[in-house]
Parts: structure tokens; sequence; C-alpha cells
């Protein structure tokens, strides 16, 4: 234990010169330190005004009329569009809904399809090339992306391949359809090189679906620039969409005319009300759409959207703020917390570092269920990881030093 | 033109006789005639409280603990068991969660699966019999259904093949693998027999995948009764969940184990928080869920469900109900608007009736867009179908008697 005087001073001083200090306002918080919005986002104050104005006005008096003219229709494309500067897509490739897993399942699906349309890697004339029959999936991934990988495998005739995001190079051959990668992984915080596996990836002649649920809102992702082919991701964790707000689904823009849903609900097709018996897919990003659209849990996220339409707050800030706060709490941790105690199998190089830190430490479990009863609310993840999420809209570094001093008691018994 | 006194009266003493009258009360209404419940139903006005506690309290206080405290994680189950007794199901046979359109696409995938897993008509041996190959689509179905049932066909090596409900008896062979169809036909409102086709389904050694959005909740449908094994539907129209709120699936108990999904997300494994890389499915309804709930419209529709926990509720208090308001519709728009004007295509016979009437119309469209601008609220189906539905829960006699003067007076000019 040392100078703990100097670490609280620090930050201190972090939160007077803090440029997003005020944004935390925005939120409903209270004297837990909530280190837990890389699983659940804190509920933005305006939104429960803007859900009770869709239920009573929207719902209750406009009742149908709201398809149109409280613009639910159009929700999951311009919400959409709302998500796109987030992770640096131009708009008109993002679309709203369904959840995160029925996304991968689509974005899969779709470009294993694309892969096996070109035909190989011989070329694009179809043919020319072996068959692309396998699909390569980050062993590490969150357990969903894998389940459902698997079953689009299944579905589309491939054989799925579990391999480390670092020897996806490596794996790349010729018989690659689809590479399905986490932007962060969920587990270790650890930042995966977009730009460089998805180059890799097309270098192989082969599709890159990226998983952007820990990084979207904590993080550039640059999807557009970067040339990535597909993505899915969340939006309660880092945008504060609620529990279980609907995930999004990203298609490159030129792509979209080859997008081949395995899921073409009416609200993908070219004339939903035509009430055609053949199926003829939109243009643009609504071939991602399926179903109706659960209207009360997406513009609750929409409402929670406008925290980013502040001038102090863009992707840049959020991002440099993040590594303050991750960088301070592991000296923090260094500082209070006994040697040998604990050991991040997060990242120290900041660009392999998303926006959370996770400590492996004996009876994890335990340890978390005890910290949670002194307030400082992180999560658990089996075996042995204490994870701890750092949302720059909200969090601040006197809630970093206290979450380690507190750590630093709990662990001393 | 004839006897507008009397049946004006009579609207009001069946008003007066009417069990289900006061019900009403418990929805937030206007001076609109609102029928247009089998497209998005009313809004109970006990939502909007529980709604702002959901997110104020559960979201924005409890926040991650939520998953626990308030229930959230076993909502799909827990809120499936309170619709399971409105379509005669017993308990834990019924899951909310994802839409109407991702559901048909499980269901029918699962259905597949298991038709060529018993290996054919032969018996369940295994490779007895020849193999099952053929979906059957009720060739009037809603849209996104067809649509659906095409990509299941596809990816699971069969062919999809268009039938009219009345001739599905005659199309079943021993290649048919599994047969998806409308309890109740969205655009006629024709309902189908649901226990003499299911029971001809199973004859072939088929599988009967039922969509129940036009019935459920408001008429019999009796799932375990008559052998049903899979159907879906939606709980926006009869059942007054809100905008867009989550669609249910229903695996008859006895085929659960065998229920083998092509969305298998880790909320349906055996473990979900293992995080395990291997999947290894939960026993139960709980194998029908896919991603993370969606919890702000999950609990919008628990809510509504209350109105289904009064003494005076019944579902067969309401299907009497629904009938004798559509009896009274058709009686007083035969006695109001000019022979020939409009046509049903409504069956007359109550057991080929569900809650809703459709007239055939010239101009319906413009027709339609009239009759809302005068205060009568159904809907549109192209090309000629004026739509009107009626929710027994708050459509009374004097609105029925009112509606079909007004489509009277429209017509007339």
């Amino acid at each position: 234990m040392s100078e703990p005087r100097s670490l609280a001073g620090e930050a201190e001083q972090l939160d007077a010169a803090d440029g997003l200090a005020a944004v935390r306002g925005r939120f409903v918080l209270d004297d837990v330190t909530y280190l837990d919005g890389n699983s659940l986002g804190a509920l933005p104050a305006h939104v429960p005004a803007r859900v009770a104005d869709v239920v009573a006005r929207q719902w209750g008096e406009l009742r149908i009329r709201s398809w149109e003219e409280s613009g639910w229709w159009t929700a999951p494309e311009r919400i959409g569009d709302r998500i796109a500067p987030l992770v640096g897509a131009a708009a008109g490739q993002v679309v709203v809904g369904d959840s995160t897993s029925v996304n991968v399942f689509k974005a899969l699906v779709a470009a294993v399809r694309m892969a096996q349309e070109d035909g190989g890697a011989g070329g694009g004339d179809g043919g020319a090339g072996p068959v692309r029959d396998e699909i390569l999936v980050d062993a590490t991934t969150f357990p969903t992306d894998g389940y459902i990988a698997e079953s689009a495998a299944r579905m589309t005739g491939c054989a799925l391949r579990p391999v480390a995001p670092a020897e996806v190079p490596g794996a790349l051959g010729d018989r690659t359809a689809a590479v399905l990668l986490n932007h962060v992984d969920y587990r270790s915080g650890r930042l995966h090189d977009l730009p460089g596996l998805t180059a890799a990836v097309h270098a192989a002649g082969a599709y890159a679906v990226w998983d952007l649920c820990h990084s979207a809102g904590a993080l550039p992702v640059g999807l557009d620039e970067h040339g990535v082919d597909l993505a899915v991701g969340c939006t309660y964790k880092y945008l504060n969409g609620g529990p279980g707000s609907p995930a999004y689904l990203y298609v490159r823009r030129d792509l979209q005319p080859r997008f081949d849903s395995p899921l073409p609900g009416w609200n993908s097709h070219a004339e939903p009300f035509g009430m055609r018996p053949a199926y003829a897919p939109a243009s643009g990003a609504v071939r991602g759409r399926v179903g109706t659209p659960d209207i009360l849990s997406l513009l609750a996220l929409d409402a929670a959207l406008d925290v980013w339409d502040e001038d102090a707050v863009s992707v840049a800030a959020v991002r440099a703020k993040s590594l303050a706060l991750t960088d301070f709490f592991l000296r923090c941790v260094g500082a209070y917390v006994p040697d040998g105690r604990v050991e991040s199998v997060t990242p120290a190089a900041h660009a392999e570092r998303g926006s959370q830190v996770a400590l492996r430490c004996e009876d994890a479990g335990e340890v978390m269920k005890r910290l949670i009863e002194r307030g400082v609310v992180g999560d658990y993840r089996a075996p042995d990881v204490l994870r701890f999420g750092f949302t720059p809209l909200y969090v601040g570094f006197a809630d970093v030093e206290r979450a380690a001093r507190v750590l630093a008691r709990t662990l001393a018994g």
C-alpha cells in the first residue's frame, strides 16, 4: 500500500481537467462506482421521458398511425445512420434490429454466399477457383458468436475452424470463405488489429465479419476506412441503449446488392406493403431487416444516442479518456494491491487495449461479490477474471481510484 | 339504408349485457372507433407506469443487478408461461423473444430436421423411408412466412410448395417434412381447421408449424389438445403487447429434446454463463431462446398480459363476444351499405371465422383513408380489401354499429 493520498489527489486533478466530465451529469448515477458499462450501460437521464412519450402518446394516442407519423417504420435505418459515424461508416450502411446473435447469423451466411459466388481465389468469374467452404472464427470469441458460426457453417456446407486471432493470417487459405472476429475480446479486453486482419482476409479472397460489441462507443472502429465487409454489434454496452436493446448490422455499400439474407423477412422486401408472394429484396441497408421492429427498445436507444450529439462528445475524445482511465486504473491497482495478488490480462500497449481491464484473480467470483457489496460494480467471468469496464461518458478518475482502493481492501480480507 | 335506429338501439342493449364491457376501461381509448387491433392492439392503461418503473428503477437504479433481481434473465420463459394458457398450452412450452419471422425460421428448420431424422414415413429407425425434402406452405400466407419458408427450404435442402390450406391433405406425401400454416388468414380473416389439418400432417409423418398471429388472444387455439408440433405468434395484435413487442415460439414438450435450433445463441445454452466454447442446448422451452432478450418491450408485454388475469376475461368469453361483434358488423353492413358495394371475404360460418371482417371494395385504399378521417380506423390490404379487426377486450357493439354507419356514409360519397 503506497501513496493513496497522491493518487486520490491526482484523480481529482484529472477529473477537473476532463473535457467529458460534464457528460456524467446526463446519466442517472448514485454513489455506486459503476464499472459494468461494458455489460449494461447506465441510464441517460432524459431517456425515461422519451420512452414515456413513445408509450403514452405514440402508442396510446396515435396507435397504428405512428408507424408513419412517429417514424416507427423507418426507425431501424434512421437509428442505424446515427450509429454509423460512431463506427466510422457513412450513412446508409447500418440497420438496427434483432439481437447480436441473429445478426451474426445474417452476416456470416451472407459472407459465405458472397465468397462462394465469387468462385474461389481464382477470380470473380465463377467456378474459377476451389470451393470456399471454410469459416474461421476467433477461438476466444464470446461464445454465442462461435455457436452461431457453427450453425452458419452447418447450413452453408462449410467447416468451422476456431483460430486465435493472431494466427488468422497463417490460417487463411483459398478455401476460406469468411472470418468472424471480435474487435475487442470480451474477457481479456484485448483490442485486435482490425485494419491488418481485414487486409489479410481480403488478400486471401475471403470476407471479414467483425463483432463490435466491445468497441463501438468506446474507440474508433473505422469500418469504411479499413474496408470491412460486414459487422455487427450490440447497443446496450457503450452506447447505453438499455437492457437488451436491439443490435445492428453493417453491410458495406458496394456489397449490399449481393447481400443475400438467410432471414429475408417482409421488412426487407422492396415493397413490404405490396404483400407479394415472391420475395424481392430492398436496396441498401434495409435489406438487413427481418420482422417488425421492436419499437419501445429501438426508440429508447434512439434517445440514448442523443448524448453523442453534444459538442464535447466525440469518439476521439472518448478514446483518449478511455485510455487515460484504464492507464490510471492499472497504476492504482499496481500501487494499492499487494504484488502477485492480481494479474492484468489486458494488454499494456494502447494499440491492443479496449475500454476495460480484466484482472486474473484467485476466487474471482467471491471477490467480485464482495466488491459489489462495497459499492464497486464490475463483473466476473469464469473461471478467474474480474472485469472492470470504463465508460468514458460517465466514469471519472475518482471512481477509478476508489475502485482500486476498495479492491485492495477486499483482497486484504 | 334501413333500420338505423333499431340497430343502434340493439347495440346499446348488447353493450349493456356484455360481460367484458368493463374491461374496456382498462385501455386508453378516445372517440376514435379503433378496429385495427389486429394490427396494433390498444394501450392498456396501466402499462405506462410499469414501463416507467422498468426504465427508471430497474435499469436506472439497479442496473446490471436487474438481470437477477428484477427477473430479466428468466423473463422470456416466464412470460411464455403467461401466454401458454391463452393458446391452450401447459407451462414450459412457450418462450418469448425475437420477431415472428425469426421464430418461423427456427420452427421450420427444426421441424425439417426432426422429419429428416425420423427417416421418412417408413419408421423411426432412420433411413427406412424416402427422404423428407419438401415443405408445404399456405399459399395465401402472410408474405413473411412464405419468404422465410423459402429460406428455410433452401438451407435444409428442401423444395418449397405453396398450397391452399384446404388442399394440404391432398398434397401431403411421404416426402413432406413440414407444413407451415396460418391459423387465421391475415387478409380474409378465414379461420383454418387446426385440429383436422394437424391430424392430416401427422398422418403423413410430417410436422405441423402453425402461425397464430391472428388467433392468439382472439379465439381458442388448443395447441396441446390438438397435438400441434410447433407454433409461433406475435404479441402486438390481440395480446396488446405494444409496437413490435417480441413474438413467441411453442415447442411441444415431447419434441423439445429434439429441437435443434438454427439459431443456437448463448441464451439457449445449458449453462449460459459457463462461457463454454462448445454448444450444449438447455432443456425445455429455453432452447428456443437466442440472444439477449429485449427487456423494455418484453416487460411492456408482461404488463399488458395482466388484463387476462381478471375474472371476467377468458378465451371462451373473448371468443363468444368476438363472434357476436363480427356477426353484428355483418348485419349492420348488410343493413346500411347498398347491395353490391362491398362483399365480405370473411366466411359466414363461425367455425371458419377469426376476429376480423374483410370487405372487398372498389377503391379500398381511398375508402379506408376517408374512413380514418371520419374516425373509424381499420386498414387496407392490397389490392382491394378493407380490414376491420374486433378486439373483444375493448371494442363494443356501439363501435360496430358506428363503423358500419360511417362506412355506408363514406361509400355514398
